[in-house]
């Protein structure tokens, strides 16, 4: 019963803003997402659908003060990039796949949803928690981490940063059919 | 006592050459690796002390067809970079966090092993395998991957490329940092 009490007050909350200012869920999952929500064992506690960002990367490498300069959850444009006006600080290229966390109701619910992730190929997926909840985490594989800029300036060509997007939309493309795949497998 | 004999197979082989015609264990974390072997409920299956890389991908991503051009376990320089010939297939220079994969003696040791891990910045880690053995992957979260190369011609400066050597080493360091802490926690 406390599992169920659980996952009540988290869909509850599923749909309303969070506490970063956006919605909890990206709409490009929204489909899985409500899949693994429907099934007794799971609920999603958090989700990123992946996504392609540029983010500043402070010296001593604290996140709590990195700063984001574009984020999109699909395939991008070059014309999109914000390339006017840079920081001083690091800024990279990144783009990274799926990464959702997902309580479960018992070590084998657990073990059954990280079989299905590694079988279509989210292979950095585990349970990460076993405690006070059973909790999952899947990644997805993709990824991308170019530094584009520093001391306030770009220190590569427009060339290199379209096959940078390039490259980029591949793997946003490899990730959204993993995703399905496993939306199906569900 | 499977899970003592299972160790016991594993540590007869742990410092022979193994397929890939090297030795299992990167001489930078055997310090690490014995020290969870003479643990009782512990042994390592599989390791990676971190590393920087130069790897051709294939267009369809298919891994047994990428090739090695250089792979360092430890902070490189310049020079060492093989940069006079290159293949027609695009070229990635990849830094990587430690990689271990341990097998434990029960769900108990496991979550024990991951909070230690996260505890120290190794936050992908997580139990991955439950049913015939317990096993726990941990890395680290250390990257770099971008494009150097594309039709045999190199896409970006000795500038940059100096520069992502420069943050490739900086993030072994914190690699090597977050090893040494995980050693004393063990």
């Amino acid at each position: 019963m406390v599992f169920d009490n659980e996952k009540k007050v988290y869909m509850d909350k599923l749909y309303k803003p969070d506490k970063s200012k956006k919605t909890t869920v990206d709409k490009e999952i929204i489909f899985l997402i409500d899949k693994i929500n429907s099934l007794l064992e799971y609920y999603t506690t958090s989700s990123c659908a992946g996504r392609i960002v540029l983010i500043t990367i402070p010296k001593k490498n604290r996140k709590d003060l990195s700063k984001w300069l574009f984020s999109s959850h699909k395939k991008i444009k070059f014309s999109e990039l914000p390339l006017t006006k840079f920081p001083k600080e690091t800024v990279y290229f990144r783009q990274e796949g799926l990464i959702l966390h997902i309580a479960c109701k018992d070590i084998e619910s657990a073990q059954k949803i990280v079989d299905k992730a590694k079988f279509v190929g989210f292979k950095r997926s585990g349970i990460m928690a076993t405690s006070k909840r059973i909790i999952v985490e899947i990644c997805s594989t993709e990824k991308l981490e170019a530094p584009i800029c520093k001391n306030g300036k770009l220190i590569v060509s427009d060339e290199y940063l379209k096959f940078l997007i390039f490259e980029a939309n591949k793997k946003m493309k490899q990730n959204e059919i993993k995703t399905k795949k496993f939306y199906r497998l569900m």
